[in-house]
């Protein structure tokens, strides 16, 4: 025992809660599931170094949400903050028929003031795997995030087997306050807030120390943990000859990852709250607002325990390797892996990433998209400079969030709430995209692309170089209110050409699609969900510098907006002078 | 040249500003003044040491206000912060008429919510100095803070000549964010967040250096300044046998002040925006809430310059003298003076504190208080055990304060917008205030004290000791929307027998006054301004840890509340109800 994870058996009692239990519980058809939950940044010790994070009723990350398909769930919000706002995203949940509770501050409602509560209520209608988290400023950076997970409805089977299932959360740390990243990033000259220090599984990450140090390639030190601190790593129990289900949310402010796990294949059989065609794979990259569910199988020597492993992808890792532990029953979980963890694809061994994404096929027998369009949006990226500051930008608009939520000065015809002309549909043809921004014309703006009802759009993701030269990054863009299906990804200029390429016949069906640096990505969806929904980059500095649309659709057929969802900016003020 | 201050003309020009003309401006009577305010984060050195402070329209300290006594002034402020909601108190305004623009979240109004802009209007009508500050969570703390001097009105005069002014604002400042000093002060176990890294005159200090690093005493090194920097020291010019005024205000978090003049008499004339009976020393105490007007004579060696200085009071001092120069024309600025700073009187010296309060008389032909009082109330302050938290407590109540502002709720009869029964008036007379509080019924609270308009209150205010034997602090205590007669401080438990002590015939009128270490001090004031009124401890961390209460006076009086200032809580929901 070299004292790098002497887990008493007290800590294993700690880590057996994330064990699901394998029979079904005979339980009721639909319910409604409550929850109070109270949200106050708290001192906690993510990666073993003391810091502040936001929690959720004393936890960090917050309670898991556990529900059946068809039940509804109703989140008495208390923000307990003290000079902040707060709003929670319920990343993957369509929100039909409840557009207001879709938890986007500016959007679809006013953040929750500090000392109020709010009461989110919507429908989980489809099983998978979904996650939570803030979405106000930069609030899921301070750790506003949880997980939660659909079962099948009663009575229903998921169409696979598996013994035994896990869940892991995934995200970024950084050391220095989301408060501050904000600052960093809204300063002139811009001060970019550099890669996190730290990768965390289900919220725990060693800084500073490596589970691994024994090996001999890493110049860290070992990590002295008894396994019941904040930090220490949630090791999974398992069975041999067992196949497990393991969920896997990324909820990273920045950094795209790949995880594997040390000598086992992983089945790809769930992406985003879809099933997709089992695929296997001996590692798989997740990108920040995605969500998976692989199989795996129990079938190495039970005498051994094994890493899982999670990476940076696409940027120059300067973050260590994020590490847990896959604990073969009987074999104690103190024993470390006897080989190395699993060496990760290059960071920009894009190859790789790209014949991963291009894997995910819908299962056979799902809905298919309708093979015609009625519009079609083309969305090119650019990093651009506007009064000195360092701006994302969509076709040469960066995105301002405004004080009215749009969900209200839309539904209400307030017409000075946003920028009511239309924001541009496409970028000027000669668009070099292999070039930094020649950055004439960019602006701030927030007006909002508006879909007929049940019309079926087109978005072409077009990404290209970032201000630096020979710079072009990832950016996972994730959809509220729908899915969408991911007809194709493409090199340089999308040309219509590169319309005969789309897969029309087993796209998959996602919240959130990744762009490939220098790349395009085709996405079609059908606007039948009536509300104000974010389009937008997952990374959230990226965000926060802009990098988002808003699209609107049947507005009109809204209702039952809770007042309190607007009470601030014009929406607040039209109440009030109503009121006579 | 020691290379302290080696200041070149570019920076005598930056420092001129301070001086303002002699001559009164022939300009029309009063008017409206109109400010457009962005509050917002951003890089800053207060004290050589890089951090974020809040600022305004890219200043730190904000602008100055100046006007004339019956000017209306109108701030249209921007609230620029990413997630914070923000409000700016115009301490020593009394409000009368505009109880709604006093500044206060949860008393007076809603918190301005990020991208939101608020019109603060109101009139100053009383000449003074005075200043303003953010009164939300901490942020003062933070840095939101500038000056308002309010001159005689047109055509009058002050009571006493001088040939030129300057105005000093004095704080202090913390490296820690105001944010995780909130989070330090509501953590439990509780974190204190220790003394201040350093004093700031007009936002600007030294940390890690001394401007008198070569006299004998000091472990510190020299300042490298050019004199332009952020934090390199306001210089105030004087010419040599003039009268100078000096305006002063403490807006610290925590600190207690001293300020002294080496060489210079100090002859005070204005408290609180109010004339005193001017009288002379040699250091002058400043609170946490306080302002003066002093008088000083440039009488000495004008080949020399002089150290104005600023040390702590009352806590046993961890943070170093704050410095400036006084420097005489023809002198060169760059010539530190020759002897050493002045010594400020010992931390702990209460004595030589009490002997320049009781100095403090009103300006003979001051108004005088009424002689009798319609209600009494003592207020006795403790620090408590809550639940485990560490709080400050009035009678045993720990001020929270609601989401619904006080104004709303209780001009439009919201029964559940705080605690309706009404707070204690008093405390068990054989409460022993030299011994730690034996905490039996301490409690979280937010009920008012609501006086009858017009009535004369007198609030005795107690001091007690602290949660650790044989400590009992300072505590300046400010009243919103008055100002107050201090009839007198004592020693002990305040007895009947004390108020043949008053001072009924000259006692100053203040918006601030101190209570000793284990003493009381007495105050009277005439309710006579229809609104909500905070009445707390200045001392920031102490008023968030619940050192406040709250009184309430001719309330169905108050008309004209913007709508806007009431748009959260229950008075947002109430007005949305109200729609229809």
């Amino acid at each position: 025992m070299i004292g790098i994870i002497n887990l008493s058996k007290r800590a294993t009692t700690i880590f057996v809660f994330i064990c699901v239990s394998l029979f079904h519980n005979p339980a009721l058809g639909a319910k409604t599931r409550h929850f109070k939950w109270a949200v106050e940044s708290m001192y906690w010790s993510p990666d073993c170094v003391e810091n502040v994070v936001i929690g959720i009723n004393g936890q960090f990350p917050g309670p898991t949400i556990r529900a059946r398909a068809g039940d509804t769930i109703a989140v008495e919000l208390t923000n307990k903050l003290h000079t902040e706002g707060v709003v929670i995203h319920w990343h993957g949940i369509r929100q039909f028929g409840t557009p207001w509770a879709d938890g986007t501050a500016s959007i679809s409602q006013c953040a929750i003031n500090p000392g109020e509560t709010f009461l989110f209520r919507f429908k989980v209608d489809k099983a998978g795997t979904y996650f939570y988290h803030g979405h106000y400023g930069m609030q899921r950076s301070a750790g506003l995030y949880g997980s939660l997970i659909v079962d099948v409805a009663q009575g229903e089977k998921e169409p696979f087997h598996y013994d035994g299932e896990f869940n892991l959360l995934l995200s970024d740390w950084w050391h220095k306050s989301s408060q501050l990243q904000e600052v960093d990033l809204s300063s002139k000259p811009f001060r970019w807030i550099g890669e996190p220090q730290s990768l965390l599984i289900n919220g725990r990450g060693q800084y500073n120390c490596s589970l691994a140090a024994h090996f001999g390639n890493s110049s860290s030190i070992s990590c002295d943990l008894r396994g019941n601190e904040q930090c220490a790593p949630q090791i999974l129990h398992v069975h041999p000859n067992k196949i497990y289900r393991l969920r896997v949310t990324s909820t990273t402010a920045l950094a795209s990852l790949n995880l594997a796990i040390g000598n086992h294949k992983l089945v790809v059989v769930e992406a985003d709250g879809n099933y997709v065609e089992p695929f296997s794979v001996d590692d798989m990259d997740i990108y920040s607002g995605e969500s998976y569910s692989i199989l795996f199988t129990t079938d190495q020597d039970p005498s051994k325990n094994y890493w899982i492993s999670l990476s940076v992808r696409g940027r120059e890792p300067k973050t260590p390797q994020a590490l847990t532990i896959l604990n073969y029953s009987p074999t104690s979980a103190s024993n470390l892996p006897t080989s190395p963890p699993p060496i990760a694809p290059l960071w920009n061994d894009y190859n790789h990433s790209k014949a991963f994404s291009t894997n995910i096929l819908a299962r056979t027998g799902s809905a298919r998209p309708p093979t015609t369009y009625d519009r079609r949006v083309f969305l090119l990226n650019t990093q651009n400079h506007i009064d000195g500051y360092v701006k994302w930008a969509i076709n040469n608009v960066s995105l301002v969030l405004p004080a009215t939520p749009y969900l209200g000065s839309i539904k209400y015809g307030l017409k000075r709430a946003f920028d009511r002309r239309n924001p541009p549909e496409n970028f000027p043809f000669d668009y070099d995209v292999t070039k930094p921004a020649p950055n004439p014309n960019s602006t701030y703006g927030n007006g909002v692309y508006t879909f007929s009802l049940n019309s079926t759009v087109d978005v072409i993701l077009q990404n290209a170089n970032a201000l630096a030269p020979n710079v072009s990054e990832i950016h996972p863009w994730h959809l509220h209110g729908h899915d969408f299906w991911v007809l194709g990804y493409g090199e340089g200029k999308f040309t219509n050409e590169d319309e005969r390429k789309f897969n029309l016949k087993d796209p998959p069906l996602r919240n959130t699609a990744v762009i490939f640096p220098y790349g395009w990505t085709a996405l079609r969806f059908v606007a039948n969900n009536p509300g104000v929904w974010a389009f937008h980059c997952h990374i959230e500095p990226h965000l926060h510098m802009g990098m988002g649309v808003v699209f609107a659709e049947g507005v009109d057929h809204v209702s039952k907006i809770p007042k309190e969802a607007l009470t601030c900016g014009l929406t607040g003020k039209m109440f009030m002078n109503n009121k006579g």
